[in-house]
């Protein structure tokens, strides 16, 4: 068994994480969160919400699942989120086209669907199945398609990401921030890809949970004013001379702008928090990295791309995140397609002064010639563009629905100096975009831990402090009154104070502690004879295994202390010796 | 106006929700939760998970969105899960058949989609647009359809209720649960249905959140072991009998189960549960009563169930809750679907002991008659039904694959008392089901009022401590540096702590406390010269306007005592005289 085996087997076992559906024989690509997985996911989730709503100021929204058509008309999945497919003539099977001629093509992807067909014909591909020929290759668009009401008139589609729900409601947003950049919004949310053939668990996900922010930036400047807080943090980056040259270097955020190796400060900043919050949640340190984006995979919008990456034992290196500079694309498409404006005023440092040419009507011969209409033609010849006043003969103005020629040397021109105070423009996009599945199935990765102990294998989960399903097990010694009525009362006062708790009497107390290791619980409370004779409780360290006794009135403080890790566990009590 | 227009346009206006798409149009029965919206939401979901998972130790699970057909054929939602459609044949308007009848037919649900039809033709009903002739009726499926992976092979859908997630896990959940009843699991997600026309902003949606507890019980006993603490607990009950009297009763939860208003102690223990909970979340008491379904709109499958209704100003009574007594109706429709066994082995109290007839092989005769066979053919009869072994002639026993036929004479028969431990059972199942949207919508509106102060109106949200999406606004007296730095200090302090904030620059204070009030944040923190002098900011109270004076040292303490309602506002600093 490899750490993905064990992980996966020990995450159904347990109430984790098991393939959706089983009762039916089960659909690939979707996933149950058990108990623990639910409570781990929201852990992660709450976490992300510390880094990018409470502490970066980020409004979090809701937008619906489903969205209507136009919304990926302009996003552009509904013609370009799709993968290339063909079927067997014979069995019917069907296949992502491009797979099938991985092995003599090395970037299939960049093939047209005929090339790969063309491919398929030079190379004698069949289906791997049967042996039958292969029908032409077509487009297979990965959006989940449905019908809002009744009669087919009106689709709609689950929708691929989070961030188009940001987009589309960037006028309310930026009213909501009264106006001025910069600002964010993030959603944590579902998003469904209609994958051909989804393996790998919760790797790869038909439905899966993302946490996007979009941060909203003034495109003229892409310094960040907190870019100090993270400047000397440390990463190690794979940028695209490195893939180049085979060569992750280690170096510090400040150091990677400086080197234009990472665009520009926003997206350093972003990077460097995304890097903070992964190692929050318990991602291992040493098998995490930030890989830039090669030219040729760039999504089309962005103009800087880096993936935070894991490794995982048998899959690899694995991207979780991607913090991208989606520049002005996205809220451009909709502004064509919608045609709202899109845009922000904003206001210059200084004011620019601006020498204009204006026409000035010349009341006095105006006046005499057009009487009662001279008024509205002055009125009309100064709202025309400086376009219309150039070149020869009369000019032509709208006054009353008629059109008027007013001859040339009624008027007269003049250089006026103007204050522009500022302008409208398109914000550009910096986008980071999370996985949480993935997160979720790396921090079980990198937490799982196997050890002997008196000479039997104990399976570990060395979840960080407040990441865990389950903060502290209540264990009466035995399954009997005398001991379960002051345990229940123990678990009743945890429970009160907002802390996870379990219960458990079934099996052999030894037992009932490997369980909780499995878990990933830091605290077990055990309640012995003691506890009724002495008042004592026993509180058992789930990483040292080690024991102490504190007083039953001290326990929710200092398991309290230990949670928020104020409290070293050597100091909690009076030590038990093993 | 009437309070949904004032409630919906205050939502609209200050981002709390607004009708989703808005940049292409729209689409009916989808909104969007702006950033107040999103964040009240939360409140909602995270204190009925106080409620319903950590108090009551129930395991919060995240099943899927997407279902596959079986799920939905064996809950019934694929047969029955419908509305009676007819579409105009000229202007192919389509409507709900049982709507255009409602002034004709008191009961409309009750006819077939063939009465419907003849309704309208006795009646002269046509299309209400345009005059022109209806269709015949059909029934149109309300769960959004949609295909799972290429080629229409495998049909998904929407589950239009978070429930059947629990259902299809029962075997996991039972062992995470150690195999023993009861148990309960929750989910708080998205579910969907395709209505017809929707209307009534967030009370009818397309997409909508449920919070389900499905609670598996022993169908042998219904009490509670926790009534005793919601017995004495009084409500408005508005019962099958007294619906027919026109009357709601006032009384408590431990009356209504003696008197057989209320089914049974486990139903009235989470009628009195969600009784607290929605006042906790800020339902007006005397808005509030439960509804007994009728007999006649009782759901196939329930016992018994209550409606938690509140009164809304232009909506009347609207069910924001269902508390019902499922019974063993979906497991055991999963289990024949399925073919699994959905049940749990109950211990009884005391095993019973029974009387039982067992065949005795006579070894003496079988010995010599069957040589090496016999040990075998011995073992075989002992196995054999008692049924089998009625009747006349030599009875026909299995050994090694060949059938042996053994003279009746070479076995006796016993009596013999056996004891019997328990027995598998189908659990029966409580469901509290809450409708959050609706929830949410209630709150503001219950919150909302309306007063005169200094012969203007001010509009305050009087949301429960907690339940707001703002807890601290911070707000410089005047956007200068000297202000605004101090400002920003103590904004970052309050982040840190986790409270959720709002800056505001922008505006007289005088506007900043009322556009404060109308979202509903509890205190405004003002820093103004005084803060630089003498080291004290101003903390405003939205609901009686005053303010005091507290040391900027002592803000965080002070604020963090006024949120949990340990600190009274009176006390909390040096009034400040208006």
């Amino acid at each position: 068994m490899d750490r993905y085996e064990q992980v996966t087997e020990l995450a159904r076992r347990r109430g984790f994480m098991w393939p959706a559906f089983e009762l039916y024989g089960g659909a690939a690509g979707f996933y149950d969160y058990g108990p623990l997985g639910a409570q781990l996911k929201r852990r992660i989730e709450d976490a992300w919400r510390g880094f990018f709503v409470i502490r970066e100021g980020f409004a979090e929204i809701e937008a619906p699942t489903i969205g209507i058509e136009d919304i990926f008309k302009a996003s552009g999945h509904l013609s370009g989120f799709s993968d290339p497919l063909t079927e067997c003539k014979e069995c019917k099977e069907i296949y992502r086209a491009d797979h099938l001629i991985k092995h003599i093509i090395e970037v299939p992807d960049a093939l047209s669907d005929e090339e790969i067909y063309q491919v398929f014909q030079d190379n004698d591909i069949f289906c791997p199945e049967c042996g039958g020929d292969l029908s032409t290759v077509y487009e297979f668009n990965l959006m989940f398609k449905t019908a809002i009401g009744p009669g087919n008139k009106h689709a709609g589609y689950l929708r691929p990401e989070t961030a188009q729900g940001m987009f589309i409601n960037y006028p309310r947003l930026l009213r909501y921030f009264r106006g001025a950049l910069p600002f964010g919004a993030v959603q944590i949310g579902k998003s469904y890809r209609n994958e051909i053939s989804p393996r790998q668990g919760v790797i790869r996900l038909r439905e899966f949970t993302q946490a996007e922010a979009e941060v909203f930036i003034d495109p003229r400047d892409k310094t960040h004013p907190r870019f100090d807080e993270v400047k000397d943090i440390v990463m190690r980056l794979y940028s695209q001379a490195g893939q180049e040259r085979g060569e992750v270097e280690e170096m510090t955020v400040g150091e990677a702008v400086e080197k234009g190796i990472i665009a520009h400060q926003t997206l350093a900043y972003y990077v460097a928090r995304t890097y903070q919050f992964l190692q929050a949640v318990g991602v291992a340190r040493d098998r995490l990295r930030f890989r830039q984006h090669k030219a040729d995979e760039m999504a089309h919008y962005a103009a800087d791309c880096w993936d935070a990456e894991v490794l995982l034992d048998r899959l690899g290196w694995i991207e979780l995140v991607g913090v991208a500079d989606r520049t002005d694309y996205d809220l451009k498409s909709h502004m064509a397609l919608s045609q709202a404006r899109l845009t922000v005023f904003v206001n210059y440092d200084q004011p620019v002064r601006r020498e204009k040419l204006v026409i000035k009507p010349d009341m006095k011969s105006l006046g005499p010639r057009f009487k009662g209409q001279a008024k509205a033609i002055a009125e009309a010849l100064k709202s025309l563009d400086m376009k219309e006043l150039k070149g020869e003969g009369p000019i032509a103005v709208q006054v009353d629905g008629e059109t008027v020629e007013v001859e040339r040397e009624l008027v007269s021109f003049e250089m006026v100096e103007e204050e522009i105070r500022g302008e409208e423009l398109v914000p550009h996009v910096i986008e980071p975009s999370f996985g949480i599945d993935r997160i979720l199935y790396t921090v079980l990765e990198h937490s799982y831990y196997e050890e002997m102990v008196e000479e039997e294998p104990r399976i570990v989960l060395r979840l960080l402090p407040r990441m865990t399903p389950v903060d502290v097990a209540v264990l009466p010694l035995m399954d009997r009154p005398e001991l379960t009525a002051p345990a229940r009362e123990i678990l009743e006062a945890l429970r009160s104070a907002g802390y996870l708790t379990d219960y458990d009497t079934s099996g052999s107390i030894g037992r009932r502690y490997r369980r909780n290791d499995e878990i990933g619980t830091p605290y077990c409370v055990t309640v012995d004879y003691e506890t009724i004779e002495q008042g004592t409780v026993t509180i058992r360290d789930r990483d040292s295994m080690r024991q102490v006794k504190v007083k039953k009135e001290d326990l929710l403080g200092t398991v309290s202390g230990l949670l928020c890790c104020t409290q070293r566990f050597e100091d909690a009590g009076v030590a038990v010796s093993p």
